[in-house]
């Protein structure tokens, strides 16, 4: 898993993060007879490093709870259509979606996602949610960064989804943080001061910062903030309900189990991608 | 896995089809050794009953296709983001969206999916997609239908995720057809003449029909359709870019290992649901 140049900067951390998510399944085999069983103990050992899932949430059951998705030209659709599938399913939960404009904002591959709220009209929220996208030039802008900035300073929990990571590590507020990131940029991180972890959901200062890997980890990611927030049962039947079964049909999710043709496609179209170090446009 | 009144109409097929997803991705592992050592053929092994993946698409590489997703009020955003991600970037393929009127879409819990396309106006596409929804009023009306039909009739591939199965059900184009469904309501599909396969990704007529289970089943879906049309390189690069290894924290994704208070908490929302029986709006 090095590449040519024989750089191993990137397989570093995931040797030590990576275990399989194999293992985690069947860790989480266990942890489920345990609940069924009556305990429920050895759940924990099924959460990656940094996950803590509670039986019950932080928040009282009835505190209402605002969420805010922010979006933006370029932005990539399934890095919030999780989150956002998993986050309007909770109870006492109110999700909004702003821009730096307002209404429709035209993502990745020309998808028009409508009717955002504008960022200057959010006074406050106690989740934001910054996702990623094949190009960060909007949100790297000050005008944009300075809302994100003041969004996450005054939240409880600063999160996002994928190379979202960026955007907010870009405001200063990860400063010294441990963040996921898309594995093909999770190193860049460490440009703006936070810390990249190579995993699949990261939390640092007890769920004041809560991160996912990239797009697809956006659902991962969405259940764990749901248990952490909401409770265990909240999460486990929104996870129901979305049907929240994964079979994919190929070991390629990662460069730790893709075959080296499809790694060589990628590191060919984002060059350091398998290093975490891939260049995206907007990002110095 | 029975309900209080003994009825397990349900879990009869879920004993049929259901071995775990751990035992899936175990025999994953292998194939994807197998692929490593230069062997393909253990990889249909970790194929679900139906599907089939192979190495080389059916189309060829440079033929284009056309891809188009079918939006309508009360939609669920998960069901065609996952595919939406997938499709948008395989090889020459062109992925619209439409919905009867045009223009943007209010969809489930008031998300609005903008800048679509009126139905009338797509002559014919390659693969039709239907989505499913909270809400089915607006795709069961007679002009909606009519739209479908005439478009799954011309289509090469006529595909759903979750209960967008019951709108091309209704049309009467999957008469005899094997189906998912959302496991909620994957029962409903026998009243239209199609016949319920509670599977993630089930194929019929070698894959003239396809279909995925519930919200999060469309990446599975997607990857696959992705494999059968343009090969399975294409599909594992898509699979690595979205970084699709997924780690459930709980095992609540199915009714076969939810735990039974959660269960309970869906019938009740939804009376019948954990036999496939749930009503939905809209349908009759």
């Amino acid at each position: 898993m090095t590449d040519s140049s024989g750089n191993n900067a990137f397989v570093k951390p995931l040797t030590r993060a990576g275990r399989s998510r194999r293992d985690v399944l069947k860790l989480g085999s266990a942890a489920t007879l345990g609940a069924v069983l009556g305990g429920g103990a050895l759940l924990a050992h099924a959460t990656p490093v940094g996950a803590q899932v509670n039986s019950e949430g932080l928040l009282p059951p009835n505190a209402p709870l605002n969420i805010l998705i922010v979006n933006y030209d370029g932005g990539t659709l399934l890095d919030f259509a999780g989150p956002s599938e998993i986050f309007h399913r909770l109870p006492n939960t109110n999700v909004r979606y702003a821009s730096l404009d307002g209404g429709n904002v035209t993502l990745e591959f020309g998808v028009v996602y409508g009717n955002t709220e504008r960022l200057a009209d959010i006074e406050q929220t106690d989740v934001i949610l910054v996702p990623g996208g094949s190009d960060l030039s909007a949100p790297m802008r000050p005008a944009y960064q300075a809302q994100i900035r003041r969004l996450a300073e005054s939240a409880k929990h600063v999160t996002s989804v994928c190379n979202g990571s960026l955007v907010l590590a870009a405001t200063g507020v990860l400063n010294g943080k441990r963040s996921a990131c898309h594995w093909a940029f999770v190193n860049k991180l460490s440009e703006y001061g936070a810390i990249p972890v190579p995993e699949r959901f990261v939390e640092d200062d007890n769920g004041r910062f809560m991160s996912g890997g990239g797009v697809t980890a956006g659902i991962d990611f969405a259940l764990r903030v749901a248990a952490k927030l909401r409770g265990r049962q909240a999460a486990e039947f929104t996870q129901l309900a979305i049907e929240y079964d994964p079979a994919p049909p190929f070991h390629s999710g990662h460069p730790r189990d893709a075959r080296p043709e499809i790694i060589a496609m990628v590191d060919k179209k984002l060059p350091g991608a398998s290093r975490g170090l891939a260049r995206i446009p907007g990002v110095r």
